[in-house]
């Protein structure tokens, strides 16, 4: 399913006749920043999306696309996509509009209460309230920090595995000590349509923060001496006469020792760490790079801006899609005020609602 | 899909063998108290759940089972009967007994910190951590008290519609100014499977907290000649002279008259009324009838006492089914030092977790 696209005519709108006029601008177009859009939605709030990516989904289109979720409530297993699928579907009724590809650079309060927001694409937007449902920032891959290493990055340097294949019959050095690294090696060392020619696993330390289930079938691999392990920091590189080839790394051992283990592949996975980006120059109030929010409304310390789902923190956090799901309802109550500072808004139930039937787009149910 | 009901092993241990003993039990089967399931098993935590009512679903089951729900995140449409048949599959793998047709009569501190429970069937726990998932208790509809009206109920005084058919062709008298009293006004009145001979609505008033559609249809058909619209109340009753049948009401108008409207069957929606039943008696904090739990664990003033979904209040607190999930959540990570004093939990992820997937009965993923 696609969301509906109107970026050219808000680009028009922005760029040319001044910023566009909102109630809402949500910063984040995954889970949470979807189901943002259903629960203001729902309360009669229309709103504009934006996201870096192409593509709404955020990180469970990101990195987890066709990998089981077993814990959507009342929804046994469902992929990243399908999820993203069936909240697109679900926020349809209402209209949003999507500006993807691009990020938020500018937020600024303006002296009649309302917020104007820039994007890296020229977007501008006067809006009353704004929703960050950013993820924890964009992800990025921690990097193996080596002189001269990253010149070889996604040519024999890799921090994903996109493409498995790639890889198949070469001579590979796993590096890292998580569940990516373990399962990765094991991946490549045991018979299938991607096995490796050979596989040498290093991580700093004789313990794990993987499976203990796949660091035992590691351990079992070694004896076997179908792959090796070595406790131990990449230190250094060397590379062929030209320059243009990697054709080791220099491992610094437990004892000191350094010794060059030849490769044709590195794999690296450190973990991936977190960037706020211009989030944090918001001025909103931060504790460990996440956006500290009240849990009655969810809002920040500056009001008329709400955080849901992985960016916020409050006592009880749990980074759970679930959770981003609770707290975005009741920002949206929270938003109300600065929306629609008349009205008094009463709970209705969708099961009973004529109203919510009207602006779900669905027929009331006739009782027989 | 049927529920583990291992009903009678439980009350034969619990009769006749001492105390059941358990980690935890859940005080209501609606979607949190089910939810409720999955969380704590999720942390390898064992539950028995007690309802009153014969079947698990709760709310959603007893009064609208085959109504559509439309804000259960990522399901864009589903019936109360498909949300319940989906949280027992998704709680399948863990196994929880379920206790039936029962409610708590007795919670009792003991010394060694557990509590003991016990229910109107005899069935007695010495448990770690209770969860209150009661819902707003049981419902109950809001009579209408006129001397000598209930000898009638079921007969020719109905506060719910079970079966619309058996109204038809009847002169019916409809008292109340919601949505029930509306939706099910037009549809007596309006051309269909169970139009009536007649349909007269009284109301106390001339306004309504129905749907302001309805409203317009309902003075449509008044104009129309096809029902008619009383303002006034209810006041007393007529019988037949053996005094066996129910022959019309005394209606009291604005005007202080009191007229007798003749009928065949009377139909009373003044909504449904709360009732905690013995969970009110516990010494829980309470507000306007509502547990008063914190935001972080959930948990009621009694340390080991959680409650989540609709019985529960806090600042902000929405009666929605999915706020109830997340509390279920953060409940369950309440509840671990209760259970698990030694052990440090840390936030998996069911995606990637192996140990998860062990627990959900899955398996581990395999790149390729």
């Amino acid at each position: 399913m696609e969301p509906q696209l109107n970026e050219e005519i808000a680009k028009t709108a922005g760029s040319h006749d001044g910023p566009i006029e909102t109630d809402a601008v949500i910063v984040g177009a995954g889970p949470c920043g979807l189901f943002q859009v259903f629960e203001l939605g729902l309360l009669e709030i229309k709103c504009h999306i934006i996201d870096s990516l192409a593509y709404p989904g955020g990180q469970c289109i990101e990195l987890y696309p066709d990998k089981p979720i077993y814990d959507i409530p009342a929804v046994p297993v469902c992929t990243g996509k399908e999820l993203t699928d069936n909240l697109l579907k679900q926020i349809e009724p209402f209209g949003a509009t999507f500006h993807l590809g691009q990020e938020v650079t500018t937020v600024q309060k303006q002296d009649d209460g309302r917020f104007y927001v820039e994007t890296s694409k020229g977007t501008r937007f006067l809006t009353k309230t704004i929703f960050i449902a950013g993820g924890v920032g964009s992800f990025q891959p921690r990097m193996l920090k080596v002189e001269g290493l990253d010149a070889f990055n996604d040519k024999q340097v890799f921090y994903r595995v996109k493409n498995p294949a790639q890889f198949a019959g070469k001579n590979l050095v796993i590096v890292g000590g998580g569940d990516s690294a373990l399962d990765w090696t094991l991946n490549f060392v045991q018979e299938g349509p991607n096995k490796a020619e050979s596989v040498i696993l290093i991580h700093r330390r004789d313990g794990f923060r993987a499976a203990p289930a796949s660091v035992a079938k590691m351990k079992e691999l070694c004896d076997a001496y179908e792959m090796q392990f070595i406790v131990g920091q990449i230190t250094g590189i060397e590379t062929s006469a030209d320059g243009q080839t990697l054709s080791g790394v220099k491992v610094t051992g437990g004892d000191g020792v350094t010794r060059v283990v030849p490769m044709d592949m590195l794999l690296v996975f450190f973990g991936l760490s977190p960037k706020l980006g211009p989030i944090a120059e918001w001025g909103l109030a931060l504790e460990r790079k996440q956006i500290v929010v009240d849990t009655e409304k969810f809002q920040t310390s500056v009001p008329g801006i709400f955080a849901v789902g992985d960016v916020n923190t409050y006592p009880g956090k749990k980074k759970l899609i679930l959770s981003g799901f609770h707290e975005a309802a009741l920002a949206a109550f929270g938003a109300v005020p600065y929306i629609f500072p008349e009205k008094k808004v009463h709970l209705q139930y969708t099961t009973t609602s004529p109203k919510l039937h009207k602006v779900l787009g669905v027929e009331t149910p006739v009782f027989d």
